[in-house]
């Protein structure tokens, strides 16, 4: 390709200080080193993570910077070393890496995998420590080692989930977070059975991928719990069959689910990253076994908060981070179930706009109609 | 027998106030009713649940009652549709009770029972819910349906567990709970597996027995954890094979275990009911994997907190009580593996006395070099 090799100078939407609009500028994008990868990006959607970091409440947040981890396109180019994958492969950048080789990849009993963690975490690449894009030679961090609010990115080799080159890129991209993160909180880190009962608590997109989720494991009774009671209607579709809106009851919401289900739901799953919503979901679980999971992202230093008696008679508390999946071997795996109309995707999106627009997009999250806003990033 | 049915006035060491000394009474003991048991107790050890009923923390504690809760003895006689055991058999009766026809018993997920909760829980028994003991007319409460500071006392049939009529009742008393406890907090609750890493935070009885089921489980490291250094030349007989003293060091002692573990334990286990400690013991796991079993009981009130992002990184928060086993099916079990030598019970008692000495057996508990005091209840 013409552009291997060299300087690609291409639009991105630049973070440059918390809660400000982002910024689209010509951004340059080095090319990848050793074990990395160029990624054009094609589709890129919001997520919750994206918005939390940008309004500067996340303590780790780096600025300035180029948001964006639920994307989808082609390789461009890759460094040294790269064997997995070549110019012109679909794929999905992931920001949960999966090297196979670290402690964590083969343990056999996570999905986290350490080995480019310490460089993702503070906005660089491993190779240099240092970033690969820039403005004006200034650089610019990554996020998350993904960056997709950008034309182009450069993600690690370990970061990187080929796919079926048949598979809609525009709707496929949402495989890069939130439905996955959902379907797996079920499948993969609650392992919920047949004939459950199910609390989810938030029914934005991860909260609707639980629900679709459960569903398809069989579950029962599938209970969603928001304030906005007007998400009933649309939460149907993907599963819930019941609905409660704590605003409508004066009792504590655990206690009104543990009375609506005899003594307490076999799971339930907080999508919200709220620590008073998290407690409330532990404390709605049934007494003996009843599983509560984590999914959603707390603000930085708020903490969770029990009686031990709750976990003493027999209750248990996880989390999970992308839903425990192995990324670069099951996003590939979960676009086949999409093309085999297993899983919903297209349900989700419920916006399409431009890269240019992308503030207007972040204005759409919090709007209660929108979960998913896909963005084009061609001009 | 020639006491069937008769009232049996006996000795039994009553607790009339919090934090008052125990008065050895004679107690007017009523003859078992519907689906109860009356067992005249050999031998009864003591529990920290014991003193902290007595203490006057428990805000359920009732008084004046007859504490006691691991021992054993033999039935003296039964009530009306009692058929699984007979005058004579021997027993331990279990706090956990195990009705085999509840919710919680046929779950097959929990030991909890909750066929006789409603009135264990409140010191009475089922049938007429009042007590069975009373001194010159007065009730006194029973104690976690249990009651063993007496020569005889009265429980439900679904809390009896028939042993081995070899089985010396003088050692396996100690099997009523918390040998028990800690041995199936790591094979039923934790499912430690061979070649992990185990912490165990307090070393009394059941942090001991934790190390012993550890071990046993194939654990390599099992590190004890305990403000008194003295203790590890016991614990290392009973499997611990390091030792930290969280006073020697600066650090919090959960940063201090992930450093000596390389990133953390596989397994931890709080056997103090310390909700401080509860928390290093969750945050000394490792990432991904990390459980973290609460085995010791909190001071009514406290709470357990951590960031969430601890549960989201992959580690588990779970609780245990009587160490999930099943009492009736499987505290005779626990007597057999005795009797074949495959798991201790000697080792744990340190002192014998009578219960006319109860009271200075209670001073024992928080002398660290005792362990379990048993006491013979013959005049």
């Amino acid at each position: 390709m013409a552009t291997q090799g060299q300087v690609i100078t291409c639009k991105a939407a630049v973070a440059y200080e918390p809660n400000k609009p982002l910024v689209i500028e010509d951004v340059q994008v080095a090319p990848p080193q050793a074990g990395e990868v160029r990624i054009k990006i094609l589709f890129t959607a919001l997520c919750h993570t994206d918005a939390y970091t940008w309004s500067g409440k996340d303590p780790e947040g780096l600025f300035p910077c180029i948001l964006g981890h639920e994307a989808a396109g082609a390789v461009e180019s890759v460094g040294e070393g790269v064997t997995e994958v070549q110019p012109g492969d679909h794929v999905i950048p992931c920001y949960q890496a999966e090297c196979r080789e670290c402690k964590f990849c083969k343990s056999g009993k996570t999905n986290l995998c350490g080995k480019v963690r310490s460089a993702t975490g503070v906005g660089v690449m491993m190779n240099d420590r240092k970033s690969r894009f820039s403005v004006n030679g200034k650089p610019i961090y990554h996020f998350m080692g993904t960056s997709t609010f950008s034309q182009y990115t450069v993600v690690h080799d370990v970061s990187v989930a080929k796919i079926d080159p048949k598979a809609p890129l525009e709707k496929v991209c949402l495989l890069g977070c939130g439905v996955p993160t959902g379907l797996g909180a079920v499948w993969n880190t609650a392992k919920v059975e047949p004939g459950s009962n199910v609390a989810i608590f938030g029914l934005g997109t991860v909260g609707l991928a639980v629900a679709e989720g459960a569903k398809t494991a069989g579950a029962t009774r599938i209970i969603g719990i928001d304030i906005d009671s007007k998400k009933y209607e649309t939460a149907k579709k993907f599963g819930v069959n019941e609905f409660v809106n704590p605003k409508d009851h004066q009792k504590p919401i655990q206690e009104v689910i543990v009375d609506l289900t005899d003594g307490g739901v076999d799971y339930s799953f907080e999508c919200i990253g709220n620590v008073s919503v998290m407690r409330a979901a532990l404390e709605c679980c049934h007494k003996g076994w009843g599983t509560s999971v984590i999914v959603g992202v707390a603000a930085s230093g708020q903490e969770i908060s029990t009686r031990p008696f709750q976990l003493v008679t027999g209750r248990v508390w996880k989390g999970t981070a992308f839903g425990g999946f192995k990324s670069r071997t099951q996003v590939p795996w979960l676009v086949e179930k999409y093309m085999n109309k297993e899983i919903k995707v297209d349900e989700y999106i419920t916006h399409s706009m431009t890269l240019g627009e992308i503030n207007k997009a972040f204005d759409l999250l919090h709007d209660g109609t929108c979960l998913r806003c896909v963005l084009s990033t061609s001009d």
